[in-house]
């Protein structure tokens, strides 16, 4: 090993996903410098080595500076590498995803960016078409096995806002009798406390959403778990 | 976004599995250089940007420098960064996995590595040791629901071969009948040119091994496919 060759830059990108009315959305910003000034581009930045102490905190002090954001769930994407992606010379970003309900984002990182449907996007800067095809794919193939679209909801939720979760990620709506077979949910009224489902993964509060007709229980997720079981 | 920052050093990695008696093992060297001169490492180098394309390339280039190998099955782990990994400084290291059938690995690499046991390893330089784990957590989990483990085999294999191959990578024996029936295996006596498994994966050829008793049929995979299906 040697390090008499020039170096790569170094960056990091976030693939910032959030639910609306309709399906899946990625969040992008108009870019402000060259290269691909003017252009559609996702959330990212330079690796400082001076400040951050991983590649994951690089992620978070980049949505934090630009947006105020501190996303719940942020995983690792994979790293895209090579002379041709960056017009300034030969990179490397450590693509990241993150997933954030979009009441939060609003408040927080509101004004700063726009939002696309993940199955129909505009032209965008460098190679972020592809990292966001990655991304939803991570995304939709995580989901088909783990609780992972909890992430997109608020800490509270009823099952039914669930299954609208997972039916607008897979773009596919069922039938209630089925989600909750799916999902393996035994006990839709479990007490306070117990869970509802064979996992263990969705608990039961004291708290409820609607008052005029059928108020529906709220729920908090136990752990974030992956499973060797087919959800969807 | 600037320049201003340092750059970190960028390397790529190779966690390199074969199967040998008793299980999954994983290739090491000891480094000729500091630091952690004379310590065990996996095969790695520096990203020279003069030279390479992509991440990818690195990893065959180095591979090929250092032992002529060129591994069929090559994927990208992921991405460890940060201050501490490295006692030079900041680096980043863009981890593969690479799956190659001893025979090969003997025939070619012959010298440079020295083979160990993925479950007991010895002390490593870097974070070898976790690049290693999160490599044998994918192939294990990969190989769970797709026919990865076939690039440990060489291009004809019986069944019993394969067989084999799942056990010695799950550390688990099962029945011939449970082997099959977990692969979906419907016509172990396929025609050649035609499929022994529902999925159409195995590929019955007109080649047998061993002659004295019962020759065993040779097989060669169709294509590396994913499925959404539990095979162990």
């Amino acid at each position: 090993m040697d390090r008499e060759y020039p170096t790569p830059a170094v960056s990091v990108d976030i693939v910032l996903l959030t639910l609306e009315e309709g399906g899946l959305k990625v969040a992008l910003h108009r870019r402000e410098d060259d290269p691909y000034r003017g252009q559609l581009a996702l959330p990212g930045g330079y690796v400082h080595v001076d400040v951050d102490v991983s590649a994951e905190a690089t992620a978070f002090r980049v949505l934090k500076q630009k947006t105020g954001l501190a996303p719940r769930y942020l995983e690792q994407l994979c790293t895209f590498a090579g002379p041709d992606r960056d017009p300034r010379g030969w990179s490397v970003t450590i693509s990241h995803v993150a997933l954030i309900p979009l009441g939060e984002l609003k408040e927080v990182g509101g004004g700063v960016f726009q939002f696309y449907d993940v199955d129909q996007l505009p032209e965008l800067a460098f190679d972020h078409a592809k990292q966001i095809s990655e991304a939803v794919q991570r995304v939709r193939n995580k989901a088909s096995y783990s609780t992972l679209p909890c992430w997109l909801l608020p800490e509270l939720f009823t099952l039914t806002q669930l299954q609208r979760t997972y039916e607008q990620i897979f773009g596919e709506t069922v039938s209630r009798g089925t989600f909750r077979s799916r999902l393996g949910i035994k006990v839709a009224d479990a007490k306070p406390g117990e869970s509802a489902d064979e996992a263990d993964i969705l608990i039961s509060t004291d708290q409820f959403q609607g008052g005029n007709q059928r108020p529906a229980r709220l729920f908090r997720v136990n752990h974030l778990c992956l499973f060797k079981r087919a959800y969807w």
